[in-house]
């Protein structure tokens, strides 16, 4: 107890709550050290570039994805000819994602395409259900509407298997759960993500269903004759606690350890506290907002480094190190030496505010009318591809 | 943990383990007091024998199932022409039943021929491999079998299903599982189980696996038009903690209670202070017992309320209240003019324990060749055709 208030004056990371030191920002340095992940340096960023033929992602090279577990491990095995499988998920609480949603997403398709491996895609519809007060349907109902914003990212349908929970739970992912469960104490899941008595007990037992899909043996469909294919989990570090309770287990039930490469949170326009708050509408910018939502809220909302007259501004220029329009170039600005123009232009004072969000009203409206227009295309009929208990045809190829 | 303390001196009865109160009997009329359900009386067993149009069963003649929950709710229904579905279960930890294994098995299939109603058996495997030291694959092996054993108690194929929890968990049933999950709190499974912190979370998952055959949507390939349907529950009173859970949750979740008529416990060859235990194989009769082996259980472990001496036992009679052999027969011997006229002469002294335990020896070896034989003539494909996902054809008539 007094451990966790002393945390909550500090910084909180878990699957359901972040949120920095008061009135600060997340310490990402802080958070490697406090969950014993690696931080994911720049040699391994070009083994990826190497390994693959291709510049790293915007991701990779800007350091969004910025530690990992065992990463390395995957990239030695990948040299000697030695596939593995991509998982990832989300959990379906919403109707439309916000960017921060995506950022996953497209990291996860980058490697798909890279490294030419299958990916599995957890909806978690059981873990929405019982978190928030959604029923069994509209639960299910979500997580098949986020399925299509998920496809409309571009996954290769010959190599990828998206699943909701409620569908899929049983047989031999059933099996791996109980098997999970069995090595893992009441007080252990307590020490990871703070259950309290109060909590039902649906919570309790959820974490064995994120942790099965790490091992190949819960898709039988795809990996029968690969059993000890090892896996790697893109995802935001706030779910690590998940997967170094699985990594835990894995050699207690003779399998692989997943290997994890985790990014840093998407921030709110507010500000670079924490992520950013499905309750509030204009803290995050939505792939279903129009081109007039995205400038309207850049405008109002965007939290600005610049100074409070333009006098100033020209002479002490911008703080970038809070600057939320800056940060979110760094996401989606694919262009290195135009970023770096603008932030050099911007942080001496030469560029204001206004001409750095105009910039990025047009990259973010760009890029959600192309997601829009990709999911318009997503037809019930390619999501019950995606989701139908088939092999892979193109798994390694 | 005071509470705990305290009632282990007295007496204890869990899912998992039942003990008299040091040196004497488990009370009954205490144990229905302490769970709050209701004793089995006459009027009901008089109700069963007229709407049934059959004798009642030895079982319930003699009061071996002595307690319920609501059952006269489902006779009301039933004589209004609303008939319901029955559930019971076993636990998959040995590779044979004993006799006391068999009581509950034997008193569904007459519920099931005497009301004319579907059955669902579920095998708790799960449970098993969570709860022993067994593998998953064991824990199926040992469900398939036991399902031969539980299959030659004679159930009517066009109205029994039988199910491994491995095997059948997932779908509506899981749907249901989250749904249980959701309304009872870590807190409430303790007071309920007396589960510990250093217990695995595999325990405190599965009180809602348990629970999800209770309700007819669970089992949608049977009961999809019949969602409504009442669930009648024959089962050991040591089970009572997961119904007492389940009945708690089911009008949160839109669903009838089940209703249960709960067994006392068949007492071990040493005397009646709890259930048979495993572990001791000289403490119950098995069925796969040859006949040497009864006789010589019986005539050398079956605790004898008769006297020390001839004499003594002439001049004072047998204590009826201790004597195994008169327990086994009040469960086995179908005849009730000959059972009592066994107590009164032994109750008199006028009949030594020999003679009563001779006679016992003959009517559980007749039980137990003629369960071999059905259970001999169990091929698997009857076990698959039982295990079946399927529509049972003759439901409900």
């Amino acid at each position: 107890m007094e451990a966790q208030e002393q945390e909550e004056q500090e910084q909180l990371v878990t699957p359901w709550e972040v949120s920095a030191e008061k009135g600060g920002k997340i310490d990402y340095d802080k958070l490697i050290d406090k969950f014993g992940c690696q931080r994911l340096d720049q040699s391994l960023v070009d083994r990826v570039a190497g390994l693959t033929g291709r510049s790293p992602h915007v991701f990779l090279r800007r350091g969004v994805f910025f530690a990992h577990r065992d990463f390395s491990d995957i990239l030695d095995a990948y040299e000697k000819g030695k596939k593995f499988y991509l998982y990832t998920g989300r959990g379906p609480s919403s109707e439309a994602l916000h960017l921060g949603h995506l950022v996953p997403f497209m990291f996860t398709k980058y490697l798909q395409d890279a490294f030419k491996v299958p990916l599995v895609i957890q909806l978690t519809d059981d873990e929405k259900c019982m978190w928030k007060n959604l029923t069994v349907e509209e639960s299910q109902r979500l997580a098949r509407e986020n399925a299509k914003d998920i496809i409309a990212c571009g996954f290769d349908v010959s190599r990828t298997f998206i699943f909701s929970d409620f569908d899929y739970v049983g047989g031999s992912f059933y099996k791996n759960m109980v098997k999970i469960a069995k090595c893992v104490t009441y007080n252990k899941v307590v020490g990871i993500f703070g259950f309290s008595g109060e909590d039902h007990i649906g919570k309790v037992s959820f974490p064995p269903v994120q942790a099965a899909p790490s091992f190949p043996s819960s898709f039988p469909h795809l990996f029968s004759v690969k059993d000890d294919l090892r896996c790697l989990i893109p995802c935001a570090i706030d779910q690590d606690p998940y997967f170094r309770m699985t990594r835990d287990v894995a050699p207690r039930i003779g399998y692989h350890k997943p290997a994890l490469i985790e990014s840093s949170f998407f921030p709110a326009l507010q500000g670079e506290t924490g992520k950013m708050s499905a309750s509030d509408p204009n803290s995050a910018i939505y792939v279903t907002d129009s081109g007039k939502d995205i400038k309207n809220k850049i405008n109002k909302y965007a939290f600005s480094g610049g100074q409070d007259s333009i006098e100033n501004h020209r002479k002490y220029g911008a703080n970038l190190e809070v600057d939320i329009p800056i940060k979110y170039l760094g996401f989606f600005l694919e262009d290195d030496a135009e970023l770096e123009h603008i932030r050099k232009e911007y942080g001496a004072g030469r560029m204001l505010t206004g001409e750095v969000k105009k910039r990025l009203i047009e990259v973010l409206t760009e890029m959600v009318e192309r997601h829009c227009r990709a999911r318009a295309a997503v037809t019930d009929e390619m999501v019950d591809v995606f989701m139908a208990i088939r092999p892979l045809p193109n798994m390694f190829n």
